[in-house]
């Protein structure tokens, strides 16, 4: 007993979205088709058009449907700081959280040998050739305090020594608000051997 | 700052999925457009073909592209029996772990006056219609153990009483392989007054 043909092909459609199952595609399904299939007939025109539009910004390689994202083709924006992040999403974090101005590069991973996500993946000849031109004078780095997250750093650091480039990696360590006896052991440990002096 | 207006309408577009929120959202646009853009565009054409060939069968209300699902269209069921559920997935489970072999009748939901769902709303004036018609003997209320599937089962029993046909409820209880000292309250309660006599 299945369901009908058109029904088990939504399903396994919904499958390809990541931490979406049989039960939740299910029960995602059921409700579109019952509840909503306006919300699914734009889902689907979006898909198709952001499929379409959607490539990488030619500079930082952002997530846009121009040839340069929003942030590289703005004026005035400090072209000696460059920012590196994992993820657009964190592009959108540190606009909103931070008065930064520089420019970014958005790696779209992190190095991930296991994967078959290498340099040449994560664009890092298009960062070493931005490096390379003399514009830059600080790389910030920010990618994630993971394990993969603290390679890639390393990796970016080197890159940003062989360019005779200034490299700085975002401060980790106990968030604000947070308290000691509830910070996990690591991040208190890290956050105790990189105290700084008070001025 | 915000993202470019493809992937601002593709992210709302996402959305529309329970369950789905910004956060998820962003990450499973990401994901598509970044790993999985032939995932994304079999998506968008199962979406749009779901929802135009997707209706209701015109006996049970189960989903299908056809005028009659493939149970109701089926040969040898017993039209003696007829089992109401919520949802298309009970069909399938009940399907799958039984050997039931009448028909079924699909609320698609439960009475919920609050978000106006009345009978009307549950098909159930097509319900009783094949109830007064005389070829059914038993309605099997296989509604889900929540106050709202509880007060649909008590509409469902008078239903069938009005058109004098038996009606029963699967039952509730402890679950096999279930320990006693781990399961609810309310449940255990329920299993004890509903004790039956061993044969």
């Amino acid at each position: 007993m299945s369901y009908s043909p058109l029904l088990v092909r939504l399903i396994d459609g919904l499958r390809c979205m990541p931490g979406v199952g049989q039960k939740s595609a299910q029960r995602i399904a059921f409700h579109l088709l019952e509840r909503d299939r306006d919300g699914a007939s734009g889902l689907s025109a979006a898909l198709a058009d952001a499929v379409d539009g959607i490539g990488h910004c030619s500079r930082c390689r952002m997530f846009t449907e121009s040839e340069l994202c929003s942030i590289c083709s703005a004026s005035g924006r400090d072209t000696a700081q460059l920012c590196v992040v994992e993820s657009p999403a964190d592009v959108m974090a540190i606009e909103d959280a931070t008065g930064f101005r520089g420019q970014y590069f958005v790696l779209m991973g992190h190095l991930s040998p296991l994967d078959g996500i290498g340099p040449e993946e994560l664009g890092l000849s298009k960062l070493e050739e931005w490096l390379g031109n003399g514009e830059v004078k600080e790389l910030i780095i920010a990618t994630n305090p993971t394990v993969e997250g603290d390679a890639t750093a390393h990796y970016l650091a080197d890159l940003a020594l062989r360019n005779s480039v200034t490299a700085s990696r975002i401060a980790h360590g106990v968030p604000l608000g947070g308290e000691l006896e509830y910070v996990d052991g690591g991040t208190l440990s890290h956050a105790f051997y990189g105290r700084r002096a008070v001025d």
